[in-house]
């Protein structure tokens, strides 16, 4: 056939990517688990702490022999989560305001990569000598960057050998893993990535964005695995928008609106407790987010949480100064002054929890999706009209 | 047609990708110099220093109405650049070793951008009494970090602002400036990476590396492009390897081989004058180098270098502890203990250069090349026989 173009690329396995399209907390979670139902390889792009190494789940029994970390990765010791915490004090003390960070001290682990004095998995289980001598030296900057921190290196040493023997056998070479598995027979393989576009290192919010990159990108950077071989990317997309901690926020709601979505949709974070800010569904920040990641699908979840409303808005322009610009702000000042453009759409007040196809929804509610997918030019292909599992519309 | 899959990815220009393989200087700048012929953009993915902004080289004439820098791009300061020296030479005084860092300040702006306090060019052209404000709690924050450094902040900021006025004009947003150029009519667009494979953060020979992504998911993460519009990726490789500074080089030759590559290569330093190791092809890094990236085809440069040898080696597998690995150890120790098997081919021991045609090539020559291609199974596009940019033979 003429299908040459097609033939012609390297071929492999494709992987399915799931990323978070917003601020994060998209639910994100409840897709992958949805697809990680008939997956054979679920990957992680995430830098944990080493308490999160530990069964945390029902269901994962079993999971230390089924886990494999990746000897590329990058290890926090307990003395980055202490810096992160002081970080973040300074930074309050300095400039009046802190970035709300979760404070787990994965922004120090990544700036002891950039100075190429972080110690990786593969250190640890190939050559303790040298391990602990490079321990040793990153431990003392960190003393002498941070005075009050106390670290008590030759015990560190200690646990960090019990836990090397521990997890030795699960380590492996990711890139070769993964290569192997996108080179034999057919597999379904999920990448969950991390964290959700909008606090993306170089295209979020920055500064109010985590270490990593939280894009499409970074699911290659992160897994050393070429572009050839990624297939779908599903965004996940909340029916409204939430974002935790300050930083620029235009479809916000800081009113009765806002307080009813945070109500309703128990935005909350889940370690802190602290409310996140909630605010109408924004294109533009959409629009943006598949620029860069090239969405193939979307999930939209938490519709069920806009029945209560009679009209329900929608972000579709920003404008600067009085005149619509096409591009989403990359300086937080600027972003913070847009004034958003907003389309109303007619609500459903009605409970659509129990709809489990697209046609059982009230008329409103399709047009509301319907007017997603004709703005963005993506086909939304789930939608969440509740917390359980089967409350899990799919559409195609 | 029966092309559905193809069809039904979403469309838009790819970009083609020129990548070093190796450890940097395979000649990757003649190779995008050949392509940037027809190209209509040219995109690289580098921290620059400003210093480099100035034109460099003859015919760039008008070269200021035609850059474009992204909004996105982090600023290196003087203060970074001077704490990259200083921590050079910490490094050697705490652990006997640094890193042989260009001391271009790029690293201590990776550690800025992760910590979440680097500056930017948005933040630069688009409200100068916020960036200097946030300009002043980095620069403290340096000058107690390394209190031998002494920052002229106000006298930074008088520079800072007229270099603002100079550059505002050419600071756009780089995702949306990529997004129309990709979705509008068809364009030719070339990305040059920055360094080369092994010297990737993540999967390069590690710390021996850059602060940033040199792989081909960093062209992702570097432009904000889906992985989608990444079409052809080229890999630039030397017909032999050579590293500059320490670190394991298993296929090298400290010998006359290597000598005789250095010398006849002209492998020195250009900033630094300091003489490459050299060494034979190592192909399991070309594998390895490979599954990260995918290349499409390889630009085989310098093969010219090898004609005064009677018989040359071709590195084509790694044994440790007696046993052949399967893959390029991540851990530097175990990289330096690997024992390489080669592979010996006949020499062609004629002068190459005035070849045109792979047909004009020496038998010898052309099963060279016809090897490391069934090795790697990657077609070889180009192979480099000189200099100048004539003596690129293209093979298809
Ligand atoms: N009401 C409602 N809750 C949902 C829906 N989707 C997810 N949630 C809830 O949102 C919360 C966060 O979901 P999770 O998948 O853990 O999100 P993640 O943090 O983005 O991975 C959980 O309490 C989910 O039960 C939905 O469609 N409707
Ligand atoms: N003899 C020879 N020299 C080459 C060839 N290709 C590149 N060079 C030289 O190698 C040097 C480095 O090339 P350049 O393209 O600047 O490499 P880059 O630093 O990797 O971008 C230059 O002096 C080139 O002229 C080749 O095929 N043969």
């Amino acid at each position: 056939g003429d299908c040459g173009r097609a033939s012609a690329r390297p071929g492999g396995n494709r992987v399915t990517v799931v990323l978070g399209a917003q601020w994060g907390d998209e639910g994100k979670g409840k897709v992958v688990d949805l697809l990680a139902q008939d997956a054979d390889i679920v990957c992680r792009c995430q830098v944990r702490r080493r308490g999160r190494l530990g069964p945390t789940a029902p269901g994962l029994e079993g999971w230390e022999k089924r886990l494999i970390i990746s000897d590329r990765a990058h290890i926090v010791f307990d003395f980055h989560q202490a810096a992160d915490g002081i970080q973040e004090q300074q930074r309050q003390e300095q400039a009046g305001k802190n970035l709300g960070t979760t404070k787990k001290g994965i922004g120090p682990v990544y700036s002891s990569k950039a100075a190429r004095s972080g110690l990786r998995m593969c250190d640890l289980v190939s050559d303790f000598d040298g391990f602990s001598e490079r321990f040793k030296v990153l431990a003392n900057q960190y003393k002498s960057i941070y005075p009050t921190l106390e670290i008590d290196i030759e015990g560190e040493l200690q646990k960090l050998k019990g836990y090397m023997e521990r997890i030795k056998p699960m380590v492996r070479d990711g890139v070769y893993f993964l290569y192997e598995a996108l080179h034999g027979p057919p597999k379904k393989i999920l990448v969950e990535g991390a964290n959700a576009a909008l606090l993306d290192i170089d295209f979020g919010t920055y500064p109010f964005v985590t270490s990593s990159n939280c894009t499409v990108g970074g699911v290659c950077t992160g897994l050393g695995m070429p572009p050839q071989n990624v297939g779908e990317v599903y965004g996940v997309v909340k029916a409204y928008t939430t974002r935790v901690g300050i930083g620029a926020f235009p479809t916000e709601q800081d009113n009765e609106i806002g307080e009813l979505l945070q109500t309703r949709g128990s935005e909350f974070g889940v370690t802190t407790g602290r409310k996140r800010r909630c605010g109408w569904l924004d294109l533009v920040l959409l629009k943006y987010a598949h620029m860069i990641n090239g969405f193939t699908a979307l999930a939209l979840t938490k519709l069920d949480i806009l029945d209560m409303f009679t009209e329900i808005k929608v972000g579709v322009a920003y404008k600067l100064d009085g005149e619509i610009i096409p591009h989403f702000p990359a300086n937080q000042e600027v972003l913070n002054k847009v004034e958003v453009q907003y389309k109303t759409l007619p609500g459903w007040n009605t409970d659509i929890s129990n709809a489990r196809t697209f046609k059982e929804l009230p008329v409103n509610a399709q047009n509301y999706v319907r007017f997603i997918e004709d703005e963005l030019q993506i086909p939304v292909k789930w939608i969440g009209v509740g917390k359980s599992r089967e409350s899990m519309i799919q559409l195609f």
